[in-house]
């Protein structure tokens, strides 16, 4: 089914990321004072392709992006939310999780996007928790099972209405054959600490753990009975809203709609815009910078259209679209534009603002938006040239990339009297703008060598030439004009002859040196085991466990154990 | 082509393990005083099974057992070896890696079994360099590429002959759209410390980096032209020799050839023995306690014969066989016999005698032999009767287990005076034999619950019946004996019904809670990529870059990115 949306542009198909409350289908979204309710209620026939029905609160992409733009908006739009309760709107069930009939119909490269866009909006979540101070409340009123059961896990705290029939369930393995998808045994294990052999069982038990024994092996933090159960979510809700440090009067910040002119050849923003090249199967991207400097104050600074968060939004959406509609664009090409002491400025502004809510969420949906980068099976690179931007966050965009190319000198047929290319460390380089393995881009840049990492830092704030940034290791590669168009030419070439699986898997690796996390074992440890799992015929074949699920027939696997 | 290999025993082409330097058809071990020589000489034709030449000193399976074999004896049988070079004994070529058309005939599960093993045997190398003063000098008198280089990694320190002609190279990526499938990526980035781009780059160059430059990228420590050579790397091995605190005049314990008995449907050793029940798809081990006390002191038991390593080596030799001759056997269920009191005596011996060099490699290679379970794709259960001896060190066995069963009370109709069946924790589970993550068995079986870690602990050194298991948290199960039988056939039944993929995923998540480390990396991200990429189309399909490698026919490769 999704095959033609894999294929992207050709066939009119495309994903679109954007949407409002207004438009949702399956989710209801209320505020009252500083408790949210996000209640999930499908619509069976709101997919987002033909061909399946989303029974029982299952979930397909379009419902997910439903909860994305819910999260995003929750966070700038609702200062004053401090707790957000996700329950369901329909009876007996909370969510029963991916819908199966997509998966099976769907070809493997749109269940592991699929996936990744899922985890992130987990992932997400927790941010909001952790970083924001919006803190998520599972209220879990029914069976949550699977991707249902994840969604509850990726929450701050757990409910399970304690009823003699609902429970929470990963089931994936025993009636599918493939792992939950969506962080489940990470979070089971490492957020949870469910002991390990209590989760194998568990995550081999179909029907799932209810009432005591699940808050007893830790599933869920309480069991509440029915009668006490609204009574009992309220006080909760409360209690997390107490903790919490968001402001009590602020006003929200709306996320207007976002502009975006979308061609078979070009997407277009206001500050992003992408030149599709699809004979050479790859993207050329393009950032500007800001037109002035920033406001005097945050205060005058609230607004979708201050710069940080325009250009975070417009970038966000366009990894989003080429992840989603265009995964022949193998290799993605990085530019910026503009002066480099605007972008720094804003910076500086958010960075001087570290108390305000509105500058916190700002950075931190930055922070995420790179993140989504890095995990993004493209290869990156940035080309740095005169005119180009790439100073501060900008300068992240860089430190992103598998390589990076610096013009040494200038173009000198097209303007020998431009400024050489610079590249500019600032201070949001060297803290906030964490990967998921808890280092900033630099410090994994240098991991292991503290005295590369030091000389780099103690740049800050300078504009560095391509010979200066080379000897740095901040570039990888600095090309005079002679070679520049060759060097860059071959090494798209290059990477388009290569095999792209092993270029997911090198990149997977490579990006994330040092410690990992619990976001890290998710993107890096579980999602190649379910990769892997998804893709062998046990699961996918003919005969396997996801196809025949439903049918009435057995899976016949291949015993032998790899 | 090992298709039947990986069959089993049906074929008659089973793999076998044991080996000894006498034997060698493909390594050269000599020592001189503290230094020792390991040199890789490959017979070409002496490929585990037909169908491939070893050219360029590139190994099989057969080659790697023999390494295995050299590392394990060079730590008992050479108290006095305090560096181990490892070279080339062929001119021009240090190591060409795993050979390629091996790979390219071998099935999916072969190829990932042999990874394992490789990643085990350089982990060990390690190993000797970190716990045993057994360093390890890579003296790379030609090109290394691939697993060649791999296998360098593993080694403390890499000299490269500086000639012009020989680099170091990871050309799997370009060449044959995989993985370095040992380690490659994970060393390069966390050992090496190379910056991410340059090892983007260099992972991607099938020519390789030499000289200066692979000195300055920190791809090897040192790069010596061909004059000063020999001279270096004899410097080189003095100054790591005398940086060991490895014995002077001890005499080594020589592994004496293992006693086993292999059939169809057993295999059986002084101390563990197998029944294989093909129909069931399980294996039921059963490893026997000492019969007797350890001797009086550490200066009596050095021998083969003492039983800590006796059982090892058998437990170890066991694994490999039933990893790589019986994959379709996907449960080992673990019994234990013997008195308790013995085990936790022999133990104590081991701790008692730490500085002492015979029971520090004692201890470390059950460490690695346990390990080496903890990444066995196979569903492990133990089963505590009464009469069973899961005590200190073979209470690891339990703790290793997904799942563990312990009788409450006893069997009524077989032995209804029996001592009900028992657990006992000793100090050894409580510190030496760590996991792939930096923690004990039981560390990471309470891990994020300190309470009941402690709670645990402290009651080591006490005989803990089913109730007292369960309740702190120790056992899984506690069946009585009316439901034992059910118990235990259901969870086995189960198991074999289940998809062996998801299972392998599963076990490889659940049993590595807590914190990563290199060695976790290698085994949980790194592979779980490698395996997806080697079983994709674009690798091992009829037109993928595997199977398309020397034919002078390019690769197709599906270019949509996953």
């Amino acid at each position: 089914m999704p095959e033609a949306m894999d294929t992207g542009a050709a066939t009119g198909t495309r994903v679109e990321f954007r949407v409002s409350p207004d438009r949702y289908r399956h989710w209801k979204l209320s505020t009252d004072g500083p408790v949210a309710i996000l209640a999930m209620d499908v619509d069976e026939q709101g997919g987002l392709v033909p061909g399946y029905e989303l029974k029982l609160n299952s979930y397909d992409l379009g419902v997910d992006i439903e909860l994305y733009d819910a999260v995003q908006r929750l966070r700038f739009e609702h200062p004053e939310v401090r707790t957000v309760v996700i329950t369901s709107g329909k009876p007996k069930i909370f969510c029963a999780g991916a819908n199966i009939r997509m998966l099976a119909a769907s070809p493997h490269g749109w269940k592991v996007n699929f996936c990744k866009f899922t985890n992130e909006t987990r992932n997400g979540i927790e941010d909001a928790t952790a970083s924001s101070g919006q803190t998520y409340l599972a209220a879990v009123n029914g069976t949550a099972s699977g991707g249902g059961y994840e969604l509850a896990l990726a929450c701050d705290h757990i409910m399970l209405v304690d009823d003699r029939s609902s429970a929470v369930s990963l089931p994936e393995l025993p009636l599918l054959g493939v792992l939950p998808g969506t962080g489940g045994l990470t979070r089971v294990s490492d957020k949870r600490h469910v002991r390990r052999d209590l989760a194998d069982y568990f995550s081999t038990k179909s029907e799932g753990v209810g009432g005591k024994k699940a808050v007893q092996w830790r599933l869920v933090d309480e069991a509440v009975p029915r009668p006490r159960w609204d009574e009992a979510v309220a006080e909760r809700a409360a209690e997390l809203a107490a903790r919490s440090s968001r402001p009590q009067d602020a006003a929200g910040v709306p996320l207007t709609p976002l502009a975006k002119d979308r061609g078979d050849d070009a997407i277009t923003y206001a500050y992003v815009s992408a030149r599709l090249d699809r004979e050479a199967g790859k993207v050329d991207i393009s950032v500007k910078g800001p037109q002035a400097g920033p406001p005097a104050g945050i205060d005058d600074a609230r607004s979708a259209e201050f710069w940080p968060l325009a250009m975070t939004r417009e970038l966000d959406d366009l990894i989003l679209d080429l992840r989603t509609n265009e995964a022949g664009l193998g290799t993605w090409v990085f530019r910026t534009e503009g002066d480099q002491a605007l972008v720094l400025a804003h910076d500086e502004l958010l960075l001087a603002s570290s108390g305000d809510w509105f500058a916190n969420e700002v950075l931190h949906y930055l922070k995420r938006t790179l993140r989504r980068l890095d995990v993004t099976s493209r290869s990156l690179i940035a080309a740095i040239e005169p005119g180009s931007c790439f100073a501060g966050s900008l300068l992240e965009l860089a430190l992103a990339a598998d390589r990076s190319f610096q013009l040494a000198g200038v173009f000198e047929d097209e303007d020998p009297d431009a400024d050489p290319a610079a590249v500019t460390l600032g201070e949001i380089n060297l803290g906030p703008l964490t990967m998921s393995n808890g280092l900033t881009r630099l410090q994994t840049r240098f991991w292991g060598d503290e005295a590369g990492y030091e000389a780099a830092a103690k740049r800050a704030g300078e504009a560095l030439d391509a010979e200066d940034a080379e000897e740095l290791g901040l570039v990888t590669f600095a090309p005079d004009d002679i070679d520049w168009d060759d060097e860059l030419r071959i090494a798209v070439e290059e990477r388009a002859s290569f095999s792209p699986d092993a270029l997911t898997g090198l990149e997977a690796n490579y990006r994330f040196a040092g410690p990992e996390t619990m976001e890290t074992k998710i993107f890096g440890r579980l999602t190649a085991w379910q990769n892997w799992i998804f893709n062998r015929p046990n699961a996918s074949g003919p005969d396997g466990a996801l196809r025949r699920f439903g049918t009435g027939q057995r899976a016949v696997f291949d015993r032998k154990r790899v």
